[in-house]
């Protein structure tokens, strides 16, 4: 008697701007996001050591393109990278553009958005495009770090070598804005678990046990750090794809690892925001459940009823 | 730089309407509810046995209270209990209306609206209200059960003793659909235990050790019972109050109880809609989080943004 209507699409955007310190440039850009119909911005974070800002915003896709658009057009008229200085590695005055299935989508959709937004980009504004993780052409464009080596003020000599040719646009920078990273992830979470030592060491060999590199988990970047106001040590961890490496799971070795070192784990912490899919993961993990399906969710299914 | 609007707020109600069986009047009730700008109709479940139809929707207070008076208008149209007849007790066309926080609403908020619905009811329709649950006027008003006793056909006897005087409305019943109990609850989780084992009494042993009436948790009804096409045994638990009583310590009671009995906990299952904030507190409660809040969520997030 009633009907399911088409389940509304949530995509995630995060893209990261070279201005962290006019905050009237921050505002330009963020009133731009704000003016298309269907995009909620969740978050702006200016940092003025890394003179950049952060901006976490969801829509569907026809939003998310017409916005990442506006937030272009106001970062090409007002930030030049040639004066720019900050802490934080850039190539564009629009430096990275990362697109986020949350509900509703997938990482194939998010591909193809980032796909249709980078050559927009490239066509409307000439900002040469590189597109990365899920979204990379080859294998060596998947890091950003590694697309990002030499910066904007190395940009122009590493584009005439044709591995680095761009994926859209001139096969030269823009003159003020550089180039853009663009592509498709999972969403980040930022996770920590905290540990009854000061013993910082323990800390660290749990990381590298966890860690991709260390041998661990696929999808885990851990460090061993000390908290040194609350004089306790701390794994302190990247989840880069919950869905694949679960945060139950980690937090296990996390604990299986520290009492093989006598140490309990005295909490964890998440920092910022959380996809609820990561946290219903965790409680379907230990209540065992059986045969659970997320439109059970009450707040889910109001989403997804007209 | 960004603003937090005012938090949505989401009540549920879950009306009972004396009506199973003929489904075009389940359907105009329906309809008259999805006319209601800020309703969404959740599920409508009908019973023939029962001649019972349980709708569930969500909206703010002013739409909720405008789709009650507008399903109060159908049935007293299209349903008559002089001719009712159906297994399920029953004093009302319209039998019970709960109004339940679900978010950015408290319990006194549910109250509140209990009383002016109730109200409104009783003035424009002439049917007599009984208030229960949290709303309830008497401690011996509160269970639902007490105040359906001898149900419709009782009611006109029943209504002349003081103690059963209505809380709203005319001292007699309204001739053709009786009266109608509204309240204020929590939401209620159906959530089962599973046994590894065939043995049905170790399931109403500890069925009994958990519930409210054996001496266990305060907001918990539980029944030992066979799942005999799975041939094990399983607790069948109705969670009255997630906030008080919460999910994990339920689990984490059954299988305790169940190890002195060398049976394992085989697994859970929760029937129909869950809050999402009883599972986010299974996660935060196993994954040991510091400091977490609901607002770290992303979908909570974007529910709370403008």
């Amino acid at each position: 008697m009633w009907y399911l209507r088409d389940m509304p699409r949530i995509i995630e955007t995060v893209p990261n701007l070279s201005e962290g310190r006019r905050t009237d440039v921050v505002s330009e850009a963020v009133a731009a996001l704000k003016r298309v119909p269907g995009i909620r911005v969740l978050d702006v974070q200016s940092d003025r050591d890394h003179n950049r800002s952060v901006l976490t915003l969801v829509g569907n896709e026809e939003a998310l393109k017409s916005g990442i658009l506006g937030l272009f057009e106001v970062a090409i008229s007002r930030i030049d990278l040639r004066s720019h200085q900050g802490e934080h590695p850039r190539l564009g005055a629009v430096d990275v553009v990362p697109f986020i299935p949350i509900e509703g989508a997938t990482m194939a959709e998010c591909v193809a958005l980032a796909q249709e937004v980078g050559r927009a980009v490239a066509e409307r504004f000439g900002v040469p495009i590189y597109l990365y993780e899920e979204a990379a052409s080859a294998p060596h464009r998947r890091n950003l770090e590694d697309v990002r080596r030499g910066q904007f003020e190395g940009l122009a000599d590493r584009m005439k070598d044709p591995l680095w040719a761009p994926d859209f646009g001139p096969s030269a920078p823009h003159p003020s804005a550089g180039a853009t990273v663009v592509g498709a992830r999972m969403p980040l979470i930022a996770y920590n678990i905290n540990l009854g030592t000061s013993d910082v060491d323990v800390a660290k060999r749990i990381a590298k046990a966890i860690r991709y590199s260390g041998g661990g988990y696929r999808f885990v970047k851990a460090l061993g750090m000390m908290l040194e106001d609350r004089g306790i040590a701390q794994v302190s961890i990247n989840m880069t794809d919950f869905k694949r490496t679960p945060l139950h799971r980690v937090f296990e070795t996390v604990r299986a690892e520290a009492e093989r070192h006598g140490v309990p784990v005295v909490g964890s912490e998440i920092v910022g925001l959380v996809p609820s899919e990561a946290l219903l993961d965790a409680a379907d993990h230990y209540l065992r459940l059986e045969g659970f399906n997320p439109s059970q969710v009450l707040e889910r299914k109001i989403r997804e009823t007209g």
